[in-house]
């Protein structure tokens, strides 16, 4: 190449290899990409739920080390396709009843490609004011659908902030409270802090607290019973504080649960956090599955006594049609927060941060930078509206009362806990299984257990529906979670069906 | 309606009200925002680089609560066009030289739509394979890019994760190394950890060591200087450590950077390292900037001394593509990080992880739920391919050059730290300026100083370019850096008028 050509390539500042944001390359590959993904909706059901593969296959398919020249994307997504679908458990399956759902929708996803699009790092008001502006307005729609009390909303003083996940949200709730409280009573003291949750509870207390420096010898998880349907009694609650406050302990902080991931058990929060306010322990409360579904009204009580709590949290990924991630969370006292999380260094200062008038959502959370997750939830909220979103979590709930129905018909399986939202905890009843498969083990429980594991096994190997499992009060419990986008009533029907296959095939056996 | 009719409606499991993930809406709303997209990355110079609306913009155009009924995708993309798009900053405008750059791409978005369409949630490996699988495997393809030794990568006994930014990867390594040293020391040792830095590592650190429950008054900014071109020296690390230990406090933790905030400085990793190790503290290397172009063989020494390191982490949204949020880490001792962030709820057990065969990303980071990640970087690095990579990050080099090269024919002007990579921080000198602004404040520095800022709000409320600044040894310097993916030289050269422009206007005021 002549010198010339050299300068003239110099000046479009790509030595002429590649424009990474073409916008007409980036319409062509965006189209493609469109139409990729419409299709695997519409092949979605062919697939098995459960991804099929074996540890390590992908390792045998693709190359050992990254291509030193590019590859155009029609092989790519060939690939994708060959490779990668094979190893998806597929979420937004409408077979898909595991764990709890990851709802996916139309408006969530263009949300998030326009935040993608505009890719812009919104850790303060300067940085993109809309990301933050619409971030808080946002919060304060979510929270009036939810009828959270004002002192949650930016109109009452407090806030709410979009965080990646709820182990994010409990993680700065925790610190807020810890440095609080060890401004009072002093950092040597530390190791004195307690956190209570119930033995229902996410790992994700734990996990906060550990981060958080609490001592793990100071994570409570306070035995629930069936008799309580699982919840934390305020009883247990203030024993457990009377016993740590004897023990020279300082207690902190209570994460309070509505809806759990085990059994969706609804823990009370009004004796709950009486108890708690007596003590001055911070509460949150984690509503990460079933927050969503109090935005209709004749679910709204279960978050009676939010009023007395301190924060509160639920996941618009999970059962709210708002993609991976997107944790609302709301705090009464918002800095709180920003003391335990605030840093100010120079090349973040601006005027508009100065004047105070602005929020800066990176004193908010963990990280600096943060994407602009308020357009995918302002998005659903628009394209779908209130009077559809409630509708659709009631379609959730139909069918899983559907499903309680047919093993009501059938005199095998039991419904261990009440169901109180979209999720069925059930099992074959030892009775069924007596003794045929007690070789191995002891009690007839423990039978029972080891049989309902092999049966959830028999049916996710099949492919045909994916659903989890958990221990509830020893129980070993197949859980049934209704809330993939896709699902009808006659996949739930076909997902009994199956239940019922296999569970013949194995009695018989 | 009659009651078959509602039985049917019932069928379809929606209420017939909304239909989430069907797949023809899908594809024609998708077609419309891709459209929409790629207008704005044709337009994206029409718009000032730097918002300019002011604080509380938003509310005023908005409704203060969600809607009730839905509203069309049409309507929608109106209002992000008339109410969002004037309250961005364009990160991804060719004239954006602030902060860092948040490099997008075609390859790195179409990622992003794959992983969103998917929606998984990869917690553990039984969650998606193929997430956890390509994760891998993409880490050691990079790792190898990087030519990190070999203990960092999975086939050398370490392994590499993404997480969501810098703050995380460092907040989960300083976490394993607390624990790891207070089961040495025993928990009641908590307060008297100490964690170091220089006066120029990113805040990211501190916030992290708070979070982590280190004591605030055990974080040590050390001290540079211009003499060591703002670098760590190892030196200053060991009277540091000594006195701390002189002090009876246990030294646990050094974040060293390639490529600080405010000026890109390097901290010279092999003399830290090595004062590091007779001390028994845990290194992390941060190059969340400059690790990128640490894939060129001529940067490479930058990372020289890595291989005493316990940790390295780079942002591969930043300088290479790849949309937000994407930090990669890798550590020598994943079991360092597993023991610190590891819970393994009843609900979470599967045959896989019981094996040990497979990974669990769930244990390298702090939160549960994970995006499928590993997809937008793998398109980025196939769809560029290495050689092209590092030809676009050579580009910007070369312009960030000739922007200093502009600077140096400018008398008035001074480049105030040598520029190791693609950022230039500049100022006009202080005898420029003379005592023309010295009337409300004193020396001639904080004159500069002064003018430096006013200048620097003058060209970015201009809105024609966005620079951000810093403070460098008392010194207020404009930062250019250069790194969007659609600027090219003549973008560096319209810069650099502008300035001139700006600069003429204030002196001779």
């Amino acid at each position: 190449m002549g010198s010339l050509q050299n300068q003239e390539i110099f000046e479009n500042g790509f030595s002429g290899t590649i424009k990474p944001l073409d916008p007409e390359e980036f319409r062509r590959q965006g189209h493609l990409v469109i139409d990729f993904l419409a299709d695997y909706y519409k092949n979605v059901e062919k697939y098995p739920v459960r991804s099929q593969v074996e540890p390590g296959y992908l390792k045998k398919r693709v190359p050992g080390s990254a291509p030193y020249d590019p590859e155009p994307i029609e092989e790519i997504l060939c690939d994708v396709k060959k490779d990668i679908i094979p190893g998806l458990t597929h979420w937004q399956s409408p077979n898909y009843f595991a764990y709890f759902p990851s709802s996916g929708s139309i408006a969530g996803f263009l949300g998030e490609m326009l935040s993608t699009g505009f890719n812009i790092v919104g850790f303060n008001w300067m940085s993109s004011p809309a990301a933050t502006e619409l971030e808080s307005i946002v919060m304060d729609w979510l929270g009036k659908m939810l009828k959270l009390p004002t002192e949650f909303l930016f109109s009452g003083g407090g806030g709410g902030v979009m965080q990646g996940t709820t182990c994010e949200a409990i993680l700065c709730t925790v610190v807020a409270a810890r440095d609080q409280m060890l401004k009072k009573i002093g950092r040597d003291e530390i190791n004195k802090l307690v956190v209570y949750g119930s033995d229902q509870t996410h790992s994700a207390i734990q996990k906060a607290a550990q981060i958080a420096g609490i001592n793990p010898e100071n994570f409570r998880a306070i035995a629930t019973t069936k008799a309580n349907a699982f919840g934390l009694t305020a009883q247990a609650l203030r024993e457990t504080i009377e016993s740590d406050i004897e023990s020279g302990l300082v207690p902190l902080f209570l994460c309070a649960t509505i809806g759990t991931t085990s059994s969706t058990a609804v823990d009370p929060l009004g004796p709950l956090c009486d108890v708690a306010k007596e003590y001055g322990i911070w509460v949150h409360v984690d509503a990460a599955y079933a927050g969503s579904v109090c935005i209709c009204p004749e679910y709204r009580h279960f978050l009676n006594g939010v009023e007395n709590a301190d924060s509160f949290s639920f996941n618009a990924h999970k059962w709210f049609l708002t993609t991976l991630d997107c944790c609302c969370l709301w705090v009464k006292n918002p800095s709180a927060l920003v003391k335990a999380l605030s840093t100010y260094p120079e090349y973040l200062r601006n005027k508009a941060s100065e004047t105070k008038q602005v929020v800066d959502y990176k004193d908010w959370q963990i990280t600096l930078s943060r994407r602009f997750r308020s357009l995918k939830l302002w998005l659903v909220l628009r394209s779908y509206g209130v009077a559809n979103l409630r509708k659709f979590l009631r379609s959730h709930v139909k069918m899983a009362k559907n499903f309680e129905g047919l093993i009501g018909m059938d005199k095998r399986f039991e419904v261990v806990v009440p169901r109180n939202f979209a999720t069925v905890c059930f099992c074959i009843s030892p009775i069924e299984i007596g003794g045929n498969y007690g070789q191995i083990v002891a009690s007839e429980e423990e039978t029972a257990n080891y049989f309902n594991a092999k049966l959830l096994e028999a049916i996710n190997e099949s492919g045909k529906i994916y659903m989890t499992h958990s221990v509830i009060g020893g129980v070993y419990v197949l859980r049934f979670a209704v809330g993939a986008s896709m699902t009808e009533n006659r996949h739930v029907n076909f997902a009994w069906k199956v239940v019922q296959e296999h569970a013949n095939q194995l009695l018989t056996m």
